[in-house]
């Protein structure tokens, strides 16, 4: 039942990118046509058109956890913005969350999607009528959104494209590899919380990778330990039972890119929609954001294995 | 483009779960006969069958966040819990988070499905060689395994069914909604943390229950303050800089059910699968839990608008 190959069709071939947002009226099976000649099983040309799209994206990084709620998109937002203060750098973030789209609050934006000249953001966030809208979509309406982002959007001349995920191992996750699959991904950077319940979830997610071969840059572990800000004692809120992220790391063979403290002074600019680097850059939290970010560059600045499409 | 409308078919109708789990083979459009005899409208026989099979079962609850990591598996846990401390009373607990199955791990179980006598579980968890094997599935598959869960698990007499959902407002959760549609649910629980970035995605989740017409039981806030066991200090680790989930509450007309308090002792008893509730007892989470744990419990029982198979 598990780990059931990734690369297989949607058990009705094509609906998954191609019909999203057309009629849902039943006028047949939408794809006679295409099973009629045989056709179904050729790649999705999307992947194609993709491939030309991102030929002008130096580094594409997924950011991804098996967990919700452990802070993939504070993490994303505070590396394009750390990666973006390189005013020589042009980056782009996009945010594939459909159903929960944070980025545009995190990155203080309503309805802009530049942030700063050289930093551009997408997220359906950006076209709902008002940010309590919710998108009640199945997964193929999903994934046809994901590919317009991917296919669709300007991006231009990239040094960097983030791609912010939802919590998971499905239909998100395996569009976003298999339209970047031409492509190419640098990898994918993991997040986690210390406790196991969010390493369990974490483990399934570097299958994920594992699976279809995606590269997995390193591990984040966020939420470490909180300081007390009166008596500077040290409290594990999210205890660390069987290791955190170092132990998993040391068993998985994967990198430790760095441990994240819990800072109130984090979510409050997140929520303020201001890059906490700025905001308190002698931070412990703002230090071990930093390490974490030169980690990801020298890993994608000594890539061995580019992208098919690097120039 | 948002709040589509949530009873449209599948763009393949009937994919959705008649076709789960079988092949993905392309072998034309596995609905041709159903289409062709224009019966791809009708209902979901499922739904009369699952109607028929949750006549036994009093009363149904999901648990749902537009948030991931805000406390949905720990708080389904905890209700659970409270609710089979009742010897009188027979619970069941449905996890139909099937890419993150946490349930497994906070009830402390390894392969069984009940935890006393009076309290059943049900999670793909059990299913799963390994808690660390990856379940890459997109939507209708998710879908099928729900159908399953809810239709052929014998969940026998049940005075509360419990119904522990992923983030988000996509497949898992019309799914749910849809095959329960026939046997009636008494309302939602909605968890949220306080933070504007968490309320932001819960507030979709609450317009997704309006848009399917499932009541809101009410509000839980996770992870509320923090107090330094040392000094007693109290941080807002997660600040409510939009005034957390009280002031949504009161926007929204929603019951503010309660507010647990962050306490390392809940992740520590979630890795090892005991309840908090019995483990520190005295503690001022506890008291929160039961306190909110009360109040459905008294909703439940004061339901004027019974399930229409309740007995």
């Amino acid at each position: 039942m598990a780990d059931v190959p990734t690369d297989a069709p949607e058990h009705c071939p094509g609906t998954t990118s191609e019909q999203a947002g057309k009629s849902s009226a039943c006028q047949g099976c939408p794809n006679q046509t295409i099973c009629a000649s045989g056709a179904a099983k050729a790649p999705d040309p999307a992947i194609e058109e993709i491939k030309l799209k991102m030929a002008t994206v130096k580094h594409k990084i997924l950011v991804l956890s098996g967990k919700g709620g452990v802070g993939k998109s504070t993490f994303s937002a505070h590396l394009a913005h750390a990666l973006a203060s390189d005013d020589s750098k042009e980056v782009g973030l996009l945010d594939i969350d459909i159903c929960g789209p944070s980025v545009p609050k995190i990155m203080g934006l309503e309805g802009e999607q530049y942030v700063e000249d050289n930093l551009a953001v997408m997220s359906i966030g950006f076209l709902l009528g008002s940010p309590d809208d919710a998108v009640i979509w199945r997964g193929p309406k999903k994934n046809g959104m994901i590919k317009q982002f991917l296919r669709d959007v300007d991006w231009g001349e990239l040094d960097y494209l983030i791609v912010d995920t939802p919590p998971g191992t499905s239909d998100e996750h395996l569009s976003a590899v298999q339209y970047l699959s031409g492509a190419g991904i640098d990898g994918a950077v993991i997040i986690t919380t210390p406790q196991e319940v969010s390493l369990q979830d974490v483990r399934k997610e570097i299958r994920f990778c594992q699976k279809v071969q995606l590269p997995v840059i390193g591990v984040v572990e966020n939420m470490s330990a909180f300081v007390c800000p009166k008596c500077k004692n040290t409290s594990q809120i999210f205890p660390p039972t069987t290791g955190g992220a170092q132990r998993m790391c040391e068993e998985l063979g994967l990198t430790l890119l760095g441990k994240v403290p819990l800072d109130p002074r984090i979510g409050r600019s997140c929520d303020e929609g201001k890059s906490f680097l700025n905001e308190v850059p002698d931070s412990p939290a703002a230090a071990a954001y930093q390490t974490i970010v030169q980690s990801i560059k020298d890993y994608c600045s000594s890539n061995a294995t580019p992208a098919p499409n690097s120039h």
